[in-house]
């Protein structure tokens, strides 16, 4: 069989992940990296994102790496008139409206769009589905962390006489050991997760910084609040990475016996993984559309099988 | 939309699970339970399974409940020949035979067959596939435990002096810990479970039992076992429900950056569970049959949104 031929649209940290990631798969081969900027630090063929229509009939999908809040509503419809695509758009709201457009637009040009992968949405919906589905009525709580939260990352940042700061996000344990046990109820995100900060400043200003951190409407109010100071080398050392995961913790009780479903993220690299899940729903895509089908669908409609490098029968032979 | 007609066939442990689980679906209702036997200790329709024929057209999917030994090889093509049909066939190495049996049955009835769901195989399979597919080259385990083992509980009980016993199968705790950092290798199942016993017998044949139980072999040589001697009334109390579950953990590098994807099962009625799962995809094996698909398939086949009763549209708007 022919290698998938992939393009990767936007070189972010997504993009470079993806870049990285399609060389270690076995049936996969890169045709370009198509952006806005001209040069790339980069060996892989590199494009103008204005020519992609040129390019379109060597790519058999196109990874969509570009940010959800402007770029995907505004143009992701464009690429799938052209080839195949996959995204992760995560504005969770949104999604079927994203869906929608795609959808139309799929359908007109004969292409396929799979919508909103990556981890969460994507593998984590994926789970909240199934468990649901299997438990009906049960309790189901999603918790996001140990992982760097950026918009509070960000937000730390903006505080005077902030030089460094990060900002994980840790699910409580006493929530998740009562999520497990169905007792969590209507847990809200305040009361599942700590905010834990490390902040790099001056000594002397350390009491007012924990002060503002602490009163900042939103981001840190009512949420349980760590926060450490430490010294740059320290920082530097060990607050630089963009680990994150979590959990999806489904409960469920079949006349007094507890049953629960959990699925467990460990991610040292976020956008590591979240270019790993766009990549085998972009094997997916290029599949369904070689198979005919056209349209656009979220992880809840692709058959598992579809993802795998591995062909379906040595997959029942190995997996079932 | 009318509700979907369910069948039972075999009402051992899972059958009744199914047929408590069925009252709880929103919609789904229970035509009957087909069995061998004249009585039957319940309140639901029973019929004989030989006039399954005469009833196939008011049943939408049977629910073989039967075992993986011989009933399901035997019987489970001449139920698909008649109706759609889910099972819960375990044998993992003959999952491709029966699937190819299932198939040609249910193709040239115009029906539909899902094989082999419940957990493992079903749910972990499902893991497995979906976690490797990521992870391409990545390492992945499988644990069972905290769990009831039937088998091992039966050679104990063979032992001369025992009154009652039952074995549980517990994942060692450090090689959980290293299958999650991607370090475990080539850890074999007697490396990575705990066999642990609970026996019923006089005081003075413990030690004679015990030497015998750390001596079978194939059961419990080469494990790590610990054997426990309880009097009856714990024993009662305390070791006659049916709990089991486990891990599919997956670990997998991108250059220098470890991912951990981690499936865990904890239930507390094993057949309750399976039964869940099963009815989960006879929902799935319905909706197939309705919109035309004729076959035998796998859980790797089956697209996720197929399993719940929710309608696609609001799963997206609540659970993407």
């Amino acid at each position: 069989m022919a290698p998938i031929r992939a393009a990767i649209v936007g070189y972010g940290n997504l993009g470079k992940s993806v870049e990285k990631l399609i060389a270690a798969q076995p049936d996969m081969e890169l045709y370009g990296i198509f952006s806005r900027r001209d040069q790339l630090d980069t060996d892989s063929p590199v494009y103008p994102v204005a020519d992609f229509a040129q390019h379109a009939e060597h790519v058999d999908v196109a990874l969509l790496c570009t940010g959800s809040a402007t770029d995907i509503p505004a143009q992701a419809a464009d690429f799938v008139a052209r080839t195949a695509t996959v995204d992760t758009y995560d504005n969770h709201r949104d999604v079927a409206r994203h869906k929608a457009v795609m959808d139309a637009a799929a359908k007109q040009a004969g292409t396929v769009a799979i919508v909103s992968t990556g981890w969460d949405p994507g593998m984590f919906s994926l789970n909240r589905v199934l468990a649901a589905a299997i438990l009906p009525g049960a309790q189901q709580h999603t918790f996001w962390g140990p992982g760097l939260s950026q918009g509070h990352s960000d937000a730390l940042r903006r505080i005077d006489g902030v030089k460094k700061a990060v900002q994980y996000t840790i699910p409580d344990e006493a929530a998740l050991e009562s999520a497990r046990r169905g007792e969590a109820g209507e847990l809200t995100g305040k009361q599942a997760h700590v905010r834990r900060c490390y902040v790099v400043a001056d000594e002397s200003d350390h009491a007012r910084i924990e002060e503002e951190i602490r009163t900042m409407p939103d981001y840190f109010v009512g949420y349980q609040v760590e926060v450490n100071f430490i010294d740059e080398a320290t920082f530097d050392a060990e607050h630089t990475g963009m680990p994150h995961g979590g959990h999806v913790i489904t409960a469920g009780d079949t006349g007094g016996f507890n049953h629960t479903v959990e699925y467990t993220l460990e991610l040292d690299r976020n956008p590591d993984f979240t270019a790993a899940v766009e990549i085998a729903y972009a094997r997916a895509a290029a599949r369904l559309r070689e198979q005919g089908v056209t349209g656009a669908f979220t992880v809840l409609e692709v058959a598992p099988y579809l993802l795998s490098p591995t062909p379906l029968d040595e997959l029942i032979a190995r997996d079932v």
